[in-house]
């Protein structure tokens, strides 16, 4: 009888301790615990490269990629989307709510982290370079307009679209690239939605796994 | 005999010069033009603005969102999807393909489009502030990595995913957003790929469309 084989998701077996917990193998992951399915992990570090076709399983040569079988994917995005329809979990069932939750998916990742990712440059990537300083302060009011927008959008619910879907997996990783600012805790809403959903089991195993990943030796240089 | 609603889309009736064409309702309507089915705009302007509760069907009170019967979408990348499983058409049949395409869909929004619009936001709508050099100085390298992955996984191919996709109209309608730079130019067969999809029919339909409906009178003090 043949087995039947597992998905596997990319993930780095090192990364600067900025990046610990940002790294979007978590997304993919968290998706696995919440539904105890097995998943296996192809890591790549400076002992052990990216293959040299890589890019052709990721075209941006980023983490993670995943494949299950002959579908290959990339961009988190599309990897939640494909284990929420082949496990039929993680989405509501009813279709207005469904497409409300695939609604905020696309939002976490086109309305949200690019404002996010453009504060993370400026203060992490490019942090003590003079023009930083005023890039930062034209990109925070937009950043907290969204997060109100998604604090309104919360209202009085535990989730974006009901109930738990790959919609708060990936707008609650989004906010985890702001782990070291305290724009979240101006949201009371949003900090406690933050809070509920790092909480859940599933999440903290698959931050645990991932973190545990990191066994491998630094850069040369680096470490 | 009750008549199936026609879906409903929202543009705007005014933008300024810069803006023409780079509104994502052009996005939904490109999809429908190839698909030649019907749909219907609800526009907002100076002289209709958008209704007070907007913000629950749009929660960031942009352009576009969606509705078709009772599914209320927003973001470009979920109504194309929806559009796209709701016609079983602009995806390939092949389940790996699918997936490719459905990846390079979430690709144009997370991995090319905010380089994109970190470079408008800095040359359009910051123009002229002193920290936009150093801005953009640093964001040009990484924009045209971004356009050299795009133009290797492109290849000799027509279509990012074989076919001609939803992948598609997200990806060349992201890069018009370039239209005022030469940087799609500086990779020919990008360029000619974005020749070959503007130069669809469908493509001319939607564009002349959205333009045609840009006929509401500019707010105070402009125009």
């Amino acid at each position: 009888m043949a087995t039947q084989p597992v998905p596997v998701v990319t993930a780095f077996d090192w990364v600067p301790d900025f990046a610990k917990g940002l790294v979007r193998d978590l997304r993919v992951r968290w998706a696995y615990e919440e539904l105890s399915q097995p998943y296996a992990v192809e890591k790549f570090g400076a002992a052990t490269p990216r293959p040299d076709d890589y890019v052709k399983w990721q075209p941006f040569e980023q983490v993670p990629a995943f494949r299950d079988g002959d579908v290959e994917i990339f961009e988190s995005g599309a990897i939640l989307l494909y284990i929420a329809e082949k496990h039929d979990a993680l989405l509501p069932k009813d279709e207005a709510r469904r497409w409300r939750a695939i609604s905020w998916l696309f939002a976490g990742l086109n309305s949200v982290e690019p404002s996010c990712m453009r504060y993370f440059a400026y203060t992490v990537f490019n942090s003590g370079k003079q023009w930083t300083e005023g890039a930062t302060e034209a990109v925070v009011p937009l950043l907290k307009q969204k997060l109100k927008r998604v604090t309104d959008a919360l209202g009085g619910g535990d989730w974006l679209a009901g109930e738990f879907s790959i919609a708060d997996i990936m707008m609650v990783t989004v906010l985890n690239s702001l782990k070291e600012t305290g724009f979240v805790a101006e949201f009371p809403t949003l900090a406690a939605y933050h809070q509920r959903a790092t909480a859940r089991p599933a999440y903290q195993r698959a931050l645990a796994a991932q973190l545990a990943d990191f066994d491998g030796p630094p850069p040369p240089g680096r470490g």
